[in-house]
Protein backbone atom coordinates (compact mmCIF):
# COMPACT_ATOMS: atom_id res chain seq x y z
CA UNK A 1 0.00 0.00 0.00
CA UNK A 2 1.65 3.03 -1.44
CA UNK A 3 0.57 5.47 1.53
CA UNK A 4 2.07 3.31 4.26
CA UNK A 5 5.42 2.76 2.17
CA UNK A 6 6.27 6.40 1.66
CA UNK A 7 5.25 6.93 5.62
CA UNK A 8 7.77 4.07 6.30
CA UNK A 9 10.55 5.99 3.88
CA UNK A 10 9.79 9.40 5.37
CA UNK A 11 9.94 8.55 9.35
CA UNK A 12 10.90 5.13 10.10
CA UNK A 13 14.10 4.50 11.59
CA UNK A 14 16.44 1.73 11.55
CA UNK A 15 17.75 1.36 14.59
CA UNK A 16 19.98 -1.55 13.88
CA UNK A 17 19.68 -5.22 14.93
CA UNK A 18 16.77 -5.63 12.55
CA UNK A 19 14.66 -2.93 14.42
CA UNK A 20 12.50 -0.78 12.67
CA UNK A 21 11.60 2.10 14.55
CA UNK A 22 7.73 3.51 13.42
CA UNK A 23 7.10 5.23 16.84
CA UNK A 24 5.64 8.12 15.28
CA UNK A 25 2.84 6.52 13.20
CA UNK A 26 2.30 3.17 14.69
CA UNK A 27 3.59 2.29 18.09
CA UNK A 28 3.37 5.42 20.47
CA UNK A 29 1.78 8.01 18.38
CA UNK A 30 -0.50 6.72 16.06
CA UNK A 31 -1.54 8.85 13.09
CA UNK A 32 -5.28 7.81 12.77
CA UNK A 33 -6.12 8.83 9.14
CA UNK A 34 -3.44 6.22 7.83
CA UNK A 35 -4.24 4.20 9.97
CA UNK A 36 -7.89 4.25 8.80
CA UNK A 37 -6.82 3.90 5.52
CA UNK A 38 -4.81 0.85 6.09
CA UNK A 39 -7.72 -0.71 7.65
CA UNK A 40 -9.43 -0.23 4.60
CA UNK A 41 -7.88 -2.03 2.59
CA UNK A 42 -6.71 -4.46 4.80
CA UNK A 43 -10.91 -4.95 4.90
CA UNK A 44 -10.65 -5.10 0.97
CA UNK A 45 -8.39 -7.93 1.06
CA UNK A 46 -10.16 -9.48 3.18
CA UNK A 47 -13.54 -8.58 2.56
CA UNK A 48 -14.54 -12.32 0.96
CA UNK A 49 -12.62 -14.87 3.57
CA UNK A 50 -15.89 -14.89 5.71
CA UNK A 51 -14.64 -13.70 9.12
CA UNK A 52 -16.64 -13.46 12.15
CA UNK A 53 -14.62 -11.84 14.28
CA UNK A 54 -10.99 -10.38 14.56
CA UNK A 55 -7.99 -11.51 16.79
CA UNK A 56 -4.65 -9.20 17.56
CA UNK A 57 -2.69 -8.64 20.02
CA UNK A 58 -2.03 -5.53 23.07
CA UNK A 59 -0.55 -2.88 22.51
CA UNK A 60 0.07 -2.24 18.75
CA UNK A 61 -2.22 -4.21 17.05
CA UNK A 62 -5.22 -2.59 18.16
CA UNK A 63 -5.05 0.64 15.91
CA UNK A 64 -4.86 -1.24 12.48
CA UNK A 65 -7.40 -4.30 13.70
CA UNK A 66 -9.81 -1.99 15.05
CA UNK A 67 -10.04 -0.04 12.13
CA UNK A 68 -10.14 -3.06 9.87
CA UNK A 69 -12.55 -4.14 11.81
CA UNK A 70 -15.04 -1.47 11.41
CA UNK A 71 -14.48 -1.73 7.66
CA UNK A 72 -15.91 -5.51 8.23
CA UNK A 73 -17.90 -4.76 10.60
CA UNK A 74 -16.74 -7.52 13.45
CA UNK A 75 -15.79 -7.55 16.81
CA UNK A 76 -12.27 -7.29 17.59
CA UNK A 77 -10.78 -9.09 20.27
CA UNK A 78 -7.68 -8.28 21.79
CA UNK A 79 -4.84 -10.78 23.32
CA UNK A 80 -4.05 -9.27 26.39
CA UNK A 81 -0.42 -9.55 27.89
CA UNK A 82 -1.62 -9.59 31.88
CA UNK A 83 -4.89 -11.25 32.81
CA UNK A 84 -7.16 -7.72 34.51
CA UNK A 85 -9.59 -8.74 37.25
CA UNK A 86 -12.45 -8.77 35.51
CA UNK A 87 -11.43 -11.68 33.24
CA UNK A 88 -13.19 -15.10 33.73
CA UNK A 89 -10.54 -17.40 35.56
CA UNK A 90 -10.08 -20.08 32.76
CA UNK A 91 -8.62 -18.57 29.62
CA UNK A 92 -6.57 -19.65 26.84
CA UNK A 93 -2.92 -18.41 27.37
CA UNK A 94 0.14 -18.91 25.42
CA UNK A 95 3.54 -17.84 25.73
CA UNK A 96 5.61 -16.09 22.87
CA UNK A 97 9.27 -14.48 22.21
CA UNK A 98 9.01 -10.58 22.09
CA UNK A 99 11.07 -8.96 19.56
CA UNK A 100 11.55 -5.63 20.76
CA UNK A 101 10.56 -6.40 24.22
CA UNK A 102 13.84 -9.20 24.76
CA UNK A 103 11.49 -11.88 26.60
CA UNK A 104 8.94 -14.05 26.45
CA UNK A 105 5.38 -12.53 27.60
CA UNK A 106 1.91 -14.04 27.77
CA UNK A 107 -1.41 -14.22 25.39
CA UNK A 108 -4.16 -14.46 27.01
CA UNK A 109 -7.54 -14.75 25.80
CA UNK A 110 -11.20 -15.05 27.42
CA UNK A 111 -12.97 -17.81 25.71
CA UNK A 112 -16.41 -16.04 25.78
CA UNK A 113 -14.48 -13.72 23.20
CA UNK A 114 -13.11 -16.82 21.02
CA UNK A 115 -16.32 -18.98 20.47
CA UNK A 116 -15.65 -22.76 19.51
CA UNK A 117 -16.14 -23.07 15.54
CA UNK A 118 -16.17 -19.29 14.43
CA UNK A 119 -14.11 -17.95 11.75
CA UNK A 120 -11.08 -15.93 12.94
CA UNK A 121 -9.22 -13.33 10.98
CA UNK A 122 -5.73 -11.86 12.68
CA UNK A 123 -4.60 -8.73 12.22
CA UNK A 124 -1.33 -7.29 13.82
CA UNK A 125 1.36 -4.54 13.05
CA UNK A 126 4.26 -6.52 12.56
CA UNK A 127 5.10 -9.78 10.84
CA UNK A 128 8.94 -10.38 11.20
CA UNK A 129 9.49 -13.70 12.91
CA UNK A 130 6.47 -14.33 13.48
CA UNK A 131 6.13 -15.67 17.10
CA UNK A 132 3.16 -13.18 18.44
CA UNK A 133 1.23 -14.40 15.34
CA UNK A 134 2.35 -18.03 16.11
CA UNK A 135 1.24 -17.21 19.46
CA UNK A 136 -2.07 -15.99 18.08
CA UNK A 137 -2.74 -18.97 16.20
CA UNK A 138 -2.29 -21.44 18.53
CA UNK A 139 -5.04 -19.30 20.94
CA UNK A 140 -7.38 -20.11 17.84
CA UNK A 141 -6.65 -23.26 17.89
CA UNK A 142 -6.67 -23.78 21.84
CA UNK A 143 -10.47 -22.51 21.03
CA UNK A 144 -11.49 -24.77 18.28
CA UNK A 145 -11.93 -21.83 16.32
CA UNK A 146 -11.39 -21.52 12.53
CA UNK A 147 -8.41 -19.17 11.31
CA UNK A 148 -9.26 -18.12 7.90
CA UNK A 149 -6.37 -15.37 7.35
CA UNK A 150 -3.29 -13.18 8.35
CA UNK A 151 -3.28 -9.82 8.03
CA UNK A 152 -0.25 -7.06 8.87
CA UNK A 153 0.81 -3.76 8.28
CA UNK A 154 5.03 -4.40 7.64
CA UNK A 155 6.09 -7.66 6.87
CA UNK A 156 9.91 -7.53 7.22
CA UNK A 157 9.94 -10.31 4.86
CA UNK A 158 13.99 -11.91 5.33
CA UNK A 159 13.19 -12.81 9.00
CA UNK A 160 11.33 -16.04 8.07
CA UNK A 161 7.91 -15.24 9.44
CA UNK A 162 6.06 -16.06 6.34
CA UNK A 163 7.51 -19.21 5.66
CA UNK A 164 6.34 -20.44 9.59
CA UNK A 165 2.97 -19.63 8.54
CA UNK A 166 2.40 -21.55 5.08
CA UNK A 167 1.64 -24.41 6.71
CA UNK A 168 -1.57 -23.11 7.40
CA UNK A 169 -2.77 -22.91 3.95
CA UNK A 170 -4.37 -19.33 4.48
CA UNK A 171 -4.05 -16.29 2.78
CA UNK A 172 -1.35 -14.13 4.71
CA UNK A 173 -1.24 -10.39 3.67
CA UNK A 174 1.05 -7.28 4.29
CA UNK A 175 0.38 -3.53 3.35
CA UNK A 176 3.96 -2.80 3.31
CA UNK A 177 6.28 -6.18 2.77
CA UNK A 178 10.15 -4.87 3.59
CA UNK A 179 12.75 -7.26 1.58
CA UNK A 180 15.43 -5.01 2.53
CA UNK A 181 17.04 -2.95 5.53
CA UNK A 182 20.28 -1.82 6.51
CA UNK A 183 21.83 1.82 7.69
CA UNK A 184 19.62 4.21 5.12
CA UNK A 185 18.17 1.53 2.96
CA UNK A 186 14.56 0.18 2.89
CA UNK A 187 13.47 -1.55 -0.03
CA UNK A 188 10.12 -2.91 -0.81
CA UNK A 189 9.10 -6.07 -2.60
CA UNK B 1 -24.33 9.38 25.04
CA UNK B 2 -27.58 7.19 24.39
CA UNK B 3 -25.85 4.24 22.63
CA UNK B 4 -23.32 3.85 24.88
CA UNK B 5 -25.55 4.12 27.85
CA UNK B 6 -27.50 1.18 26.69
CA UNK B 7 -25.27 -1.31 25.90
CA UNK B 8 -23.29 -0.92 29.05
CA UNK B 9 -27.45 -1.90 30.50
CA UNK B 10 -27.05 -4.47 28.32
CA UNK B 11 -23.61 -6.18 28.53
CA UNK B 12 -21.77 -4.54 31.34
CA UNK B 13 -21.29 -6.76 33.91
CA UNK B 14 -21.03 -5.07 37.75
CA UNK B 15 -18.02 -7.48 39.40
CA UNK B 16 -18.55 -6.22 43.08
CA UNK B 17 -15.85 -3.48 44.60
CA UNK B 18 -16.95 -0.88 42.30
CA UNK B 19 -15.44 -3.06 39.20
CA UNK B 20 -17.80 -2.98 35.99
CA UNK B 21 -16.81 -5.19 33.61
CA UNK B 22 -17.53 -3.93 29.42
CA UNK B 23 -14.93 -6.75 28.32
CA UNK B 24 -17.39 -7.58 25.85
CA UNK B 25 -17.31 -3.85 24.41
CA UNK B 26 -14.23 -1.90 25.31
CA UNK B 27 -11.67 -3.85 27.25
CA UNK B 28 -10.62 -7.44 26.04
CA UNK B 29 -13.30 -7.15 22.96
CA UNK B 30 -14.14 -3.95 21.18
CA UNK B 31 -17.47 -3.08 19.31
CA UNK B 32 -15.72 -1.01 16.50
CA UNK B 33 -19.17 0.37 15.07
CA UNK B 34 -19.68 1.95 18.82
CA UNK B 35 -15.90 3.00 19.32
CA UNK B 36 -16.69 5.10 16.03
CA UNK B 37 -19.70 6.91 17.01
CA UNK B 38 -18.45 7.43 20.53
CA UNK B 39 -15.08 8.79 19.02
CA UNK B 40 -17.50 10.99 16.33
CA UNK B 41 -19.34 12.07 20.03
CA UNK B 42 -16.24 13.28 21.76
CA UNK B 43 -15.11 14.78 18.87
CA UNK B 44 -17.74 17.08 18.61
CA UNK B 45 -17.44 17.57 22.27
CA UNK B 46 -14.33 18.78 22.30
CA UNK B 47 -14.18 20.57 18.78
CA UNK B 48 -13.55 23.92 19.93
CA UNK B 49 -10.82 23.32 22.68
CA UNK B 50 -8.16 24.17 20.01
CA UNK B 51 -6.60 20.40 20.40
CA UNK B 52 -2.93 20.02 18.58
CA UNK B 53 -2.85 16.30 19.88
CA UNK B 54 -4.18 13.30 21.95
CA UNK B 55 -2.89 12.14 24.44
CA UNK B 56 -4.03 8.24 26.09
CA UNK B 57 -2.70 5.71 27.84
CA UNK B 58 -2.30 2.22 26.52
CA UNK B 59 -3.74 -0.23 26.17
CA UNK B 60 -7.84 0.61 27.06
CA UNK B 61 -7.22 4.10 26.05
CA UNK B 62 -6.24 3.51 22.71
CA UNK B 63 -9.34 2.69 20.67
CA UNK B 64 -11.76 5.52 22.14
CA UNK B 65 -8.37 8.19 21.46
CA UNK B 66 -7.85 6.88 18.12
CA UNK B 67 -11.26 6.80 16.85
CA UNK B 68 -11.43 10.75 18.16
CA UNK B 69 -8.43 11.32 16.96
CA UNK B 70 -10.23 10.97 13.00
CA UNK B 71 -12.39 12.93 13.47
CA UNK B 72 -10.55 15.86 15.10
CA UNK B 73 -7.59 14.73 12.48
CA UNK B 74 -4.96 14.75 15.35
CA UNK B 75 -2.10 12.64 16.02
CA UNK B 76 -2.71 10.16 19.03
CA UNK B 77 0.10 9.21 21.58
CA UNK B 78 -0.24 6.57 24.37
CA UNK B 79 1.41 6.88 27.25
CA UNK B 80 3.53 2.94 27.57
CA UNK B 81 3.71 0.90 30.67
CA UNK B 82 6.78 -0.68 29.74
CA UNK B 83 9.34 0.95 27.90
CA UNK B 84 10.29 -0.51 24.07
CA UNK B 85 13.56 -0.62 22.67
CA UNK B 86 12.52 1.92 19.93
CA UNK B 87 11.61 4.51 22.25
CA UNK B 88 14.33 7.68 22.84
CA UNK B 89 16.63 7.12 25.97
CA UNK B 90 15.46 10.25 28.07
CA UNK B 91 11.80 9.98 28.66
CA UNK B 92 8.58 11.40 30.48
CA UNK B 93 7.59 8.65 33.35
CA UNK B 94 5.30 8.66 35.92
CA UNK B 95 3.70 6.67 38.63
CA UNK B 96 -0.13 6.06 38.73
CA UNK B 97 -1.81 3.50 41.01
CA UNK B 98 -4.16 1.33 38.24
CA UNK B 99 -7.70 0.24 39.98
CA UNK B 100 -7.83 -2.89 37.66
CA UNK B 101 -4.33 -3.91 38.21
CA UNK B 102 -4.02 -3.13 41.98
CA UNK B 103 -0.33 -2.07 41.62
CA UNK B 104 1.32 0.89 40.53
CA UNK B 105 1.90 1.17 36.88
CA UNK B 106 4.41 3.44 34.81
CA UNK B 107 3.13 5.96 32.09
CA UNK B 108 5.91 6.93 29.82
CA UNK B 109 5.82 9.32 26.64
CA UNK B 110 9.00 10.02 24.63
CA UNK B 111 9.58 13.73 24.43
CA UNK B 112 9.39 13.61 20.35
CA UNK B 113 5.89 13.06 20.26
CA UNK B 114 5.06 15.69 23.55
CA UNK B 115 6.25 19.11 22.44
CA UNK B 116 6.48 22.06 24.34
CA UNK B 117 3.99 24.65 24.05
CA UNK B 118 1.39 22.45 22.53
CA UNK B 119 -2.02 22.13 23.48
CA UNK B 120 -3.32 18.26 24.48
CA UNK B 121 -6.43 16.37 24.31
CA UNK B 122 -6.95 13.40 27.50
CA UNK B 123 -8.90 11.11 25.96
CA UNK B 124 -9.16 7.56 27.89
CA UNK B 125 -12.01 4.80 28.23
CA UNK B 126 -12.75 5.28 32.14
CA UNK B 127 -12.66 8.87 34.67
CA UNK B 128 -12.74 7.01 38.02
CA UNK B 129 -10.48 7.79 40.88
CA UNK B 130 -8.93 9.60 38.20
CA UNK B 131 -5.26 8.09 39.13
CA UNK B 132 -4.37 7.27 35.25
CA UNK B 133 -6.05 10.73 34.28
CA UNK B 134 -4.15 12.62 37.10
CA UNK B 135 -1.13 10.59 35.53
CA UNK B 136 -1.11 11.78 32.20
CA UNK B 137 -1.88 15.78 33.46
CA UNK B 138 0.95 14.94 35.26
CA UNK B 139 3.19 14.24 32.06
CA UNK B 140 1.34 17.18 30.10
CA UNK B 141 2.58 20.02 33.07
CA UNK B 142 6.60 17.94 32.42
CA UNK B 143 6.23 18.38 28.98
CA UNK B 144 5.30 21.94 29.49
CA UNK B 145 2.39 21.26 27.37
CA UNK B 146 -1.14 23.10 27.79
CA UNK B 147 -3.99 20.42 28.75
CA UNK B 148 -6.88 21.95 27.04
CA UNK B 149 -9.65 19.05 28.19
CA UNK B 150 -10.17 15.42 29.40
CA UNK B 151 -12.85 12.76 27.84
CA UNK B 152 -13.95 9.99 28.51
CA UNK B 153 -15.83 7.10 27.42
CA UNK B 154 -17.43 6.18 31.10
CA UNK B 155 -17.04 7.72 34.43
CA UNK B 156 -17.96 6.32 37.53
CA UNK B 157 -18.91 9.62 39.00
CA UNK B 158 -19.07 8.88 42.96
CA UNK B 159 -15.34 8.22 42.90
CA UNK B 160 -14.19 11.73 43.35
CA UNK B 161 -12.26 11.17 39.79
CA UNK B 162 -14.21 14.51 38.48
CA UNK B 163 -13.58 16.29 41.81
CA UNK B 164 -9.40 15.97 41.50
CA UNK B 165 -9.89 17.67 37.97
CA UNK B 166 -11.64 20.57 39.27
CA UNK B 167 -8.80 22.78 39.91
CA UNK B 168 -7.84 22.24 36.07
CA UNK B 169 -10.45 24.65 35.06
CA UNK B 170 -11.02 22.86 31.64
CA UNK B 171 -14.06 20.77 30.52
CA UNK B 172 -14.15 17.24 31.34
CA UNK B 173 -16.68 15.20 29.52
CA UNK B 174 -17.78 11.67 29.82
CA UNK B 175 -20.31 10.17 27.72
CA UNK B 176 -22.06 7.61 30.20
CA UNK B 177 -21.77 8.83 33.44
CA UNK B 178 -22.65 6.62 36.21
CA UNK B 179 -23.84 7.87 39.56
CA UNK B 180 -25.25 4.67 41.12
CA UNK B 181 -23.87 0.98 40.43
CA UNK B 182 -25.02 -1.63 42.57
CA UNK B 183 -25.44 -5.42 42.33
CA UNK B 184 -28.08 -5.13 39.05
CA UNK B 185 -28.83 -1.57 39.24
CA UNK B 186 -26.74 1.30 37.04
CA UNK B 187 -27.83 4.13 37.14
CA UNK B 188 -26.51 7.10 35.03
CA UNK B 189 -26.71 10.89 35.39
Amino acid sequence: MQALKERILKDGKYLGNGILKVDGFINHQVDPVLMDACGQELARRFANVGAQRILTAEISGIAPAIMTAKYLNLPVVYARKTKPVTMADTVYLTLAQSHTKGKMVELIVSPEYLPRGERILIIDDFLASGHTIQGLVRLVDAAGATLVGIGTLIEKSFEGGRDALAHLNIPVESLAPITRMEEGIIEFA
